[in-house]
């Protein structure tokens, strides 16, 4: 029987985090034993807004490649491809345009905060603004049935599935295939300064390459309850990012809310709750490092696996815009 | 030495009428002996706004290439190729989307003017935005030096070099060349009812594909002076489109004044005038209609030329592309 279809990937503008890791990278490791898996480096949607930062998203590409397969995901289970190598994806975006009002765009709540956030005022890239068009090429391009995404990317689908169902009607014929979003069950990890986000510009985050020192550096001057301040002092759970990281990482669950108690009772100094987290994260993550690292010394072998899997798409690209072109009369190359 | 790149096209969305003849296909016919020149068919920019009328685009490409192929725009020195297998100008676009703000398309008076006429209300599609863009992109993708094209149209021609100029600077390398727009120096000529614009939906075209009768019966219906009622009276040459067409398709300078004269006077009627200018047209037109119905029999060899030149501008596109991606560091195969 043939698998349901999957699309996922990332924006290579930084190494990947824990927040990337729990909220995308663990979910694909297991998807691909169940899913036909793409895993997309959307580099030309990286650079609507890097547009005159271009070696930032080149540099990445790789980094990101490293960080997929240390955490397991498999090419041998998934295709992994570069967004700007498939040329039918901008061919699509192209036509999906005509299928779209400004208008339509300018309602896209995603668009409207993300605009706000990264600051364009009145300059806007128009590469951006059309981005939901063009995430809809992505998807579309492979048939993607399944879409991992967070809450707030839930317009992008929705956008998508009107173009689907646009072109199919117009075109009298169910070329394209409409996109069911699998919403992240978990909860954002937050930044250990305890900010709700985990970024790169916000200096607030684990990254998966990060070493052993960096990683015990990071842990020891993360965010707790800023009122435990002596160690026989009552300390809250809430909002603490040390107790945040335990729930989410260790294994251990007794053994987590024994320390939950101990801590709001007073008694329990933060360093040791840390030294506890780090212990956690070190057995979850030194081996991902190390694999890392063995995948960083062949760069070669990396952008090869990279480059044949975007052939692959290529390959299945091919076949999509074959039929979009004949839904829409453009296969001129039949006469 | 290497010719002048020279690039022109039109979109398939009509038979190519007298208009397009003076305006640009004459043009043509001499500026393939002296340029290296690319004749696109426009099938992609003609679905901005035909969205949901693709079959008037496709079935218009070969009507169109039949147009070419009467006035003598020959495959041996002209190549003729279809946008939309190119797909490396759909590439070009969604990269040059980056480096335009969506203020600065609003602001192109080109799009402002033609968002008017074409009526679209509050639903611009966003391909017909966005289309000075993809303009860019077919002049660019070829390396074009000159552009022909009506007043108009400059400032599309401005938006093209504000790309070539951002992207070579950015990227720090002159990739792209800039165009120069080459205006045509024949005025418009108008419809047979005396209107300025000749064209399709206002039913006022004489076809290159207008059968004897068919031009006969539109030359006898042409707009004059209506003040002209007898034969006796003077009538007036201005804005008289009999008179508007033998200046423009007569060869006999003299006998056309002689005429002109005479009506001025009075005393010559317009069915003779009209008379002579069938007389004209059909002198200049009948032998384009024969090779145009000679063309029309072979739709395969005629689809197979447009094939063969759409292949080797894949060819000249595949090497812009290349270094496109070579400078924006987005080369990953040379790893």
């Amino acid at each position: 029987m043939k698998k349901t279809v999957v699309l996922t990937g990332d924006r290579p503008t930084g190494p990947l985090h824990l927040g990337h890791y729990v909220g995308s990278l663990l979910n694909r490791t297991k998807l691909q034993d169940t899913h036909e898996q793409f895993v997309m480096i959307a580099d030309m949607q990286a650079l609507t807004d890097n547009a005159d930062n271009p070696e930032k998203v080149s540099n990445h590409i790789f980094e990101v490649a490293c960080d997929y397969l240390a955490v397991g995901i498999d090419p041998q289970k998934t295709t992994f491809f570069i967004q700007s190598m498939i040329p039918a994806i901008a061919e699509l975006s192209v036509m999906y345009m005509n299928l779209v009002t400004v208008a339509r765009v300018q309602r896209n709540p995603t668009v409207k905060t993300e605009i706000q956030q990264k600051g364009f005022g009145q300059s806007i890239p128009v590469g951006f603004f059309v981005y939901p068009i063009h995430q809809a090429a992505d998807i579309t391009v492979v048939k993607a049935q399944v879409v991992p995404v967070g809450e707030d990317q839930l317009p992008m689908i929705e956008q998508t599935n009107e173009i689907v169902r646009s072109f199919n009607r117009i075109y009298k014929k169910e070329v394209l295939v409409e996109a069911q979003a699998l919403i992240s069950q978990c909860p954002r990890l937050p930044g250990i300064d305890g900010q709700a986000k985990m970024g790169k510009s916000l200096n607030n985050a684990i990254y998966l390459k990060d070493s052993a020192d960096e990683l015990a550096k990071k842990v020891r001057s993360m965010y707790t309850d800023p009122h435990h301040i002596r160690v026989e002092d009552s300390g809250s759970i809430e909002g603490n990012t040390v107790f945040t990281y335990l729930d989410v990482f260790a294994d251990d669950k007794t053994h987590v809310q024994a320390l939950k108690d101990h801590y709001q009772k007073g008694g329990l100094g933060d360093m040791k709750v840390k030294n506890y987290l780090l212990e956690v994260l070190e057995a979850k993550f030194a081996p991902i490092r190390e694999r890392r690292k063995e995948f960083q010394k062949d760069r070669a072998q990396v952008m090869r696996m990279l480059i044949e899997g975007s052939e692959r798409v290529v390959g299945v690209s091919l076949k999509t815009m074959a039929e979009v072109k004949e839904a829409m009369g453009l296969n001129y190359s039949a006469f």
